[in-house]
């Protein structure tokens, strides 16, 4: 592979100009040309005929979009989008009234990192969960359905960047934040950010009984940005790892100021110790929310310095150690759990920040990994053989390195400013070795252009012999982080339960009714294959009518229990939708304020009869 | 091909229940299994090695998404969700102040029929229409930016999803309606149907000049559900028709009630002679719009009577002739424009309804065409070689038959219940004949499953020779039309130009400031990689304060003019998000009612200093 790399300046312009314009791609795509004889195409390798399904699930971060997207792999079809924190019209996710209540007023996410649940470090395939940058959530989404079961709105914090990562056992995730802001989100003069501004950790659990997410308590750390995260494993398993930046607490002008120092830190902290403190009481109640000050309460929490502006760490799948890479150097440096716990317990220190003991860089840290001419190392991803796949954001490629000896085994490039990458199963206990995606920023004109707003990328790569790039899948805005699970792991649900006592629910025409409660009217009706029924004894039963001013309530239930004959109930003109899964009930619930003749419909084609599938709300003038 | 057909009932509910059990598709995936010699396989027809590009362009409706789906084909990789009716968090479109306004209040739509512009029949790759069913508007999508240039809101009108087909040279486009409303949305009973109700055709214009669409006049036809329509071409090119059902004018239980007659009509009229009425004053006006009443203003409209409940009409491309496809009835009936414009010259009539003359069925039809066993007919592609291809919702099959003869030619079981189809450029003038794409309201089992609610799924069929699935992709909700356009018909522009007279457009650091106008604060920033810079002159230059209360306006200018190098502008816990393409300016605009200190950032990966692209919104209390 012929590479041209310029000289580096060692400036951060330099870094930032130079991205993406480095390597020689010229070799690319000639692989695939006629006349090149494999045992197996690359065209072979990806394709999933009719009546045959993907291998594996990818549940992809969507970012500001505020979705999770679902692909398979190694197809690398676009099976779903699935809404977590946006309102997603196609399914009425923030119309119906619990998803409405859920989103809580907020109408746009920056979903980042993915997460499945574990169960001794392995995917069990049961929860999926998730965070929001922008307005400060995390979500879990049941993967026996698909949907979102809850929605944490997270107090005293803003962007919850640095997550979700998940404990051996999903006992917790840690939600640490990518802004520091006062407590309460006050207001303070930037003038007095080292004082009054906060990083803080949030601890949050999550009971299966309920399906509820909770805040157990948050940790005050400095005002610094905490980038990413990952937990330990195995003799790892009470530990967590985050990366630090701008602990110079820089206020202003950011790509200079915050990336000054030659070393920022790696946090390490042992949260069943924190666990501990909360139980014994160790903590200060800030707005409601118990609160751990690691300057007062010692013993938990530890920092480690490290190559500056680090993006990921990354707990290698036996648990024994842990990778950091560093964004603004081009070394990623692998550290050492036994070292550390030996330091912690020997109090090797070199000092203490904030309060926090500083663990002496040089007992710790394993080994500086620097692959000949990478650059902007971001996330490491592992294999099932012991290799570590490292994306390089600036040189744009994947570099695979062996995590025992630091050395360079395989590279190739990637179209174009890999952010994460995902391997299969690959921050799991038990990697699986098969494939590999990298996630790219760019895509400049790897598609058929759609204007100046570009797709993001992702490649598909053979990791189970020499790296190869095999397919390019397009992708709206924007994949952060990606997680990747056997597709056998999963077993949803194809309709939901017949349950006769659920709240509000009809299941035959003939109970449909309609209960008027002062100016509320409540409809309870069916859904079925073609028809809505909203009044058994009404001479139109699939109208209903209302005076002006009236609340509306509508109860739906999808009486069809067959796989995929999912309904639509739509109000025109009314900005009404939602989306009915068989033998599922849905409440929709509106003010009539408008007067008039509106026409409700069913927007899932489900029949013949589906345009036939409609009827009228009809508002009296007051 | 095994086919198994059940006795067929000939009652609705038979129909209904049936479908998608009926065929037998044991063969399906068999033809790519190893062994199988081919002289290049359906892996490598569909695969596009990095570095090459989709050859057509699918622009696929994206139903109650409200949105428009652009896939590659035939990799069927899907590009690019491009927002139209709904507002879009990945994109900001609906919080940046133009497409706010644009988006006039509404959260959803649904998008039916996508449609070129044309010259001379030809799509010209210049804009995309699109209507929606749901809220009543109309959309145009300029093709040089892939961005909405303006949404129109149309008044009278309940769910125009008889739209959008323009004529031969984009002088118009056609909305008549799916649901019957009162003049101005106005409250009726529906024991007054027949007579209050009306069924309104609007008729649209495009200006390129100002990039606007105009609603030039309306059509009041009878409480007829309109179904879909479609333009003539070349000798017909003054003419469009329509589909209707219902013309029992039935105001409940549609299922039942709206299928009772054995024939529906076709609309038949020409747009030529409406244009003219309207210059001439044979119009009343009605809440503001020039309505044309045919039964007093003869000369323009005429009803073909066709096998009940035809879904789609479809124009053959060399205009001669018009096919619709009966969804109740096993039949695609062939028209022919030359002898219905013979039956108007001459008034061969058989009668007349609501005032409009009725064409003598016989003296108009060409052929009833009726494949064995085919069934549920509802919409119809053609290729270069003068046969047509019809979808068949019921028996789950594209059929390929020659137009000439009605002889049945080739067909394909397609997985499941398909509604329309798109070849390339299967709707011209002058289609490719290269591939059709099934439109699938069912994927049951054919992908991984994402819990009760399914994709739908589209399936790629090489028609170049017999007709065969090479290719399935699901898609999310719902793809009702598509179109295919070459890929070297488009050519997006890369960059936003520089203009400098742009209003509150700011080009360099150096320009940035604040303007305070009362308790408005106007910010002329820019963004570029890697921060934001608010007021040149300020201590931060990528911090703004403000009181609580005040209105915000963030007028922001991309002054990275590269390709690819998009930035979002977001602040944190304001749900406030937009993406700023590069050269691009947009506004933001909110009332700061919260005060603290929130973070602002950057969401689109831009640079490995993105996540220092950040700043501070403080709001200082009142």
């Amino acid at each position: 592979m012929k590479k041209i790399v310029p000289a580096i300046s060692g400036l951060v312009a330099g870094f930032v100009a130079a991205s993406v314009f480095f390597a020689d791609f010229t070799t690319i795509g000639s692989k695939t040309t006629a006349g090149d004889v494999k045992a197996k195409s690359n065209a072979e390798k990806v394709y999933v005929p009719f009546g045959k399904k993907d291998d594996y699930y990818l549940f992809a971060s969507g970012g500001h979009s505020g979705q999770m997207f679902i692909y398979g792999v190694p197809s690398m079809r676009k099976i779903r989008t699935i809404p977590v924190f946006s309102p997603d019209a196609a399914t009425g996710y923030g119309w119906d009234k619990e998803s409405k209540a859920m989103l809580g007023g907020y109408t746009w996410g920056d979903l980042h990192h993915p997460a499945f649940s574990e169960t001794k470090g392995e995917y069990d395939g049961k929860y999926m969960f998730a965070t929001d940058v922008a307005n400060n959530r995390a979500a879990v989404m049941d993967l026996k359905t698909f949907a979102v079961k809850d929605i944490l709105k997270v107090p005293n914090t803003s962007g919850p960047h640095c997550a979700a990562f998940v404990t051996e056992n999903t006992e917790h995730m840690f939600l640490p934040t990518r802004f520091a802001v006062p407590f309460g989100h006050k207001y303070a003069s930037l003038d007095d950010y080292s004082k009054t501004y906060k990083g803080v950790m949030s601890v949050v659990s999550f009971n299966e009984g309920n399906k509820k997410l909770k805040l157990d308590y948050q940790v005050a750390l400095p005002p610094w940005s905490f980038d990413l995260s990952d937990a330990g494993k195995k003799t790892s398993s009470d530990w967590a790892v985050l990366t630090t930046y701008n602990t110079e607490e820089a206020t202003t002008n950011m790509e200079i100021n915050a990336s000054q120092k030659d070393r920022d830190y790696i946090v390490l902290f042992n949260w069943k110790e924190l666990d501990k403190m909360v139980k014994d009481g160790k903590y200060d109640t800030v707005s409601g929310v118990k609160v751990i000050d690691p300057a007062k309460q010692k013993g938990a929490i530890y920092l480690i310095p490290v190559a500056k502006s680090p993006h990921g760490v990354d707990v290698t799948p036996d648990g024994k150690r842990f990778i950091a890479s560093g964004k603004l150097a081009p070394t990623m440096t692998v550290f050492s759990f036994e070292k550390a716990f030996d330091a912690v317990k020997n109090k090797k220190f070199q000092g203490e920040q904030d309060g926090i003991p500083v663990l002496d860089y040089k007992s710790v840290m394993e080994r500086e990994v620097n692959p000949e001419n990478a650059l902007g190392p971001l996330h490491t991803q592992f294999d099932d053989k012991g290799f570590a796949y490292t994306t390089m954001f600036i040189s744009s490629e994947i570099v695979k390195w062996n995590v025992n000896t630091g050395e360079t085994v395989d590279r190739v490039p990637v179209q174009y400013s890999p952010g994460h990458s995902v391997s299969t199963e690959g921050d799991s206990a038990s990697p699986d070795g098969k494939w590999i995606i990298a996630l790219n920023k760019l895509a400049k004109d790897s598609y058929l252009s759609v204007g100046p707003s570009h797709p993001e990328s992702m490649q598909l790569i053979d990791i189970s012999d020499k790296m190869e790039v095999i397919q390019s899948a397009p992708v709206d805005p924007e994949p952060h982080y990606a997680q990747m699970i056997k597709a056998d792991k999963l077993n949803p649900i194809v309709v939901y339960p017949k349950d006769e006592k659920r709240p509000d629910s009809v299941w035959s025409q003939e109970k449909a009714h309609i209960e008027r409660k002062g100016n509320e009217v409540h409809v309870y009706g069916i859904a079925m294959r073609s028809k809505f029924v909203f009044d058994a004894k009404a001479k139109r039963r699939d109208a209903v009518t209302v005076k002006q001013g009236d609340k509306v309530v509508f109860h739906i239930t999808n009486i069809d229990l067959d796989q995929d004959i999912t309904h639509g109930f739509a109000i025109n003109s009314y900005n009404q939708n939602m989306e009915i899964q068989p033998g599922e009930t849905k409440t929709m619930e509106f003010v009539a304020d408008k007067a008039g003749s509106y026409p409700l419909y069913c927007t899932n084609f489900c029949s013949a009869l589906h345009q036939e599938m409609s009827g009228y709300l009809l508002v009296e003038p007051k």
